[in-house]
């Protein structure tokens, strides 16, 4: 094989996707350690991380509530908790506005789930009264699911309010909060999530290799007996851990090594708050921008989440996305493409150890990309 | 939470377990950069790792091989083959001889595999006999599943022979080379291996964070609808790699990255014979150093593996493994528990950066060790 990139001299591009993402320095150089998987040392960072995570979700163990690390990208993590908490005479109701909805479904189609879906456009939000007609008339739903921030288009979902529907008709409420969780302010326990999942390397900026998952104990116990799979069991998983502190299978010790130091960082950020304000900046700065070049977003502004941003390709002769993309790139600018089926778009993300210089330094190498293409926006 | 443990200053411990290992100070600084999972310096990166794979078992594409990575541990990729491979009327022969064994039959017995069982003793060897007896007498089977390295025991089992007796039933040959595959020598073809498993952080000496299969491509393609899962679904995974070089879902970007140093490490070293030399080096100066002082071995010689070793606990009314292991630790010594339900016995690993000066420090430990515990051993 070919000798590998040099790793000490290059510098990096700056990821404007949604994960993996551009992290601090700090939490890369965490990783510069072997430790052992059964080692106190590493037990000591597994049990601290737990109980950070459920610090961030304003939740404790006291208030009966569970963070289970595990193995594996978030839609694993995903894939564990459909698995792990429908019953096998079970129904899910999964709400969908976005891929990533799609995708809840599809993971409990192949595991021989009966579903129900409640689907909308991916420039709507769910209707909560919706939910509440099909659980009225669908008897035999037992779980319902829906995604937090749709990273399809960027879509902030009524978690809150939809989760009290579900309560009042007593059902088991799982939260995809993907790309949300550390970043966006939202009441865990008024929302009456039972799981909730999110990855190592959204808003906590951390670097892939795990996702965790945030439950009611009660729901967890609740579930024995359910798990379709050895790897992807949730209660299992966290059983392991409760029991002597450790993994049931060998863990991404660099990953959660450098999780850790994510953590820190996000408290020194002033934690969910904080970072929800740096995103916010970056947004602004660069939804502005974006519209001052002749740039649309997807979606209308009310339903924007600051995470990532869907933009329209321009209508312009001379667009053409792939050419933009690499041209960004060889920049030094990595942005993502979209995933709206029905309307071309491309993303932005703002997420990880970006600041408003790195927010500036994209808009000034869009305004250039721009020119290169000989494309004159309507409001340039 | 704490701050976490600094990073720069103190040495970490010398790892003499099955994984997570010591790796080289240049396999951990390969992870000090962010690629975007879809940049193509990242999908150069897989192509290169799959390629190699492939050499260091000594096939090739075009002789028919493909070799797919899958997020999470070793453990994730075994339940992806298992629950990928076999059909859904089929019945599946696990050969067990250790713990890793059982959890084979764990794993489809979750999955509601019809399976059936050939079982040994830790410290015996499969006969091939056997397994032509019942694959004979038992025509449902359709797939059989072997360790090849029992890292219970360490015990090295006999894969070619049983492979080629799996052959001529025509079966799928599917070998859990966990903790074997790089330095192990073996002949893939010869072997008639359909589905082959081992992980990022063993013998090729990467940190964990994914798993890989080495394959026909035959045997891959006829599994097409099998898969009982989204996330552990191994022809999807494949022809997601294929369709664009991406993985389907987040891929561990930095583990990926400090395996590809780990390959090049590898072939520095003289690929799987140079690792494989170094590793009997270790085992030789190990198992020299532990007679010295006392201490047996579990296995008869002659099935023991260069890869890790038991020792029996010794009969001395002072040795308390947890005392042992303690204060081995504290001088900075990490060993391993056993996993012979049987008997009584702890492991020491030779895999990883290791090198003849460690195994004679760790050496020393251990003797400084038994003389704080005021253990003196008939043979010393």
């Amino acid at each position: 094989m070919t000798s590998p990139t040099q790793f000490s001299s290059a510098k990096d591009k700056t990821l404007f996707t949604p994960g993996p993402l551009t992290t601090s320095q700090n939490v890369k150089q965490a990783m510069l350690r072997d430790l052992g998987s059964r080692d106190m040392a590493f037990l000591e960072v597994v049990s601290n991380v737990r109980q950070t995570l459920l610090a961030i979700a304003g939740v404790s163990r006291e208030k009966g509530y569970e963070a289970v690390l595990l193995q594996g990208s978030g839609t694993f993590g995903i894939e564990s908790v459909i698995g792990s908490t429908v019953p096998a005479n079970g129904k899910l109701l999964v709400i969908i506005n976005g891929a990533y909805g799609v995708r809840l479904a599809k993971i409990a189609e192949v595991l021989k789930i009966d579903t129900a879906l409640l689907e909308y456009a991916p420039n709507t939000v769910p209707v909560p009264s919706d939910v509440d007609r099909i659980l009225t008339e669908d008897q035999a739903i037992t779980n319902v699911a829906v995604v937090h921030c749709e990273t399809t288009t960027g879509i902030i979902n009524p978690i809150e309010k939809i989760g009290q529907i579900i309560k009042h008709h007593e059902k088991v409420y799982f939260v995809d909060s993907m790309s949300a969780f550390g970043a966006v302010l939202f009441d865990f326990e008024k929302c009456g999530i039972d799981f909730l999942v999110s990855s190592a390397n959204k808003c906590i900026e951390g670097v892939p290799g795990f996702s965790f998952t945030i439950c009611r104990r009660d729901s967890l116990h609740a579930t024995e007996g359910r798990a379709r799979s050895v790897s992807l069991d949730l209660l299992a998983q966290w059983q392991g851990l409760e029991a002597n502190g450790q993994f049931r299978f060998t863990p991404p010790t660099h990953a959660i090594l450098a999780f850790q130091q994510a953590l820190c960082e996000l408290q020194a950020e002033g934690g969910v708050e904080g970072r929800a304000a740096r995103y916010r900046d970056n947004f602004q700065t660069l939804v502005a921008g974006m519209r001052e070049m002749g740039f649309a977003e997807y979606l209308r502004p009310e339903l924007q989440g600051t995470i990532i941003t869907a933009f329209r390709y321009p209508n312009h002769p001379h667009f053409q996305f792939e050419e933009f993309y690499t041209r960004l790139n060889n920049k030094g600018y990595v942005i993502y493409p979209g995933k709206v089926s029905s309307t071309d778009c491309f993303r932005i993300g703002n997420i990880g150890h970006l600041f408003e210089s790195d927010i500036r330094a994209l808009l000034a190498a869009i305004r250039a990309t721009l020119s290169e293409m000989v494309i004159t926006l309507p409001c340039n």
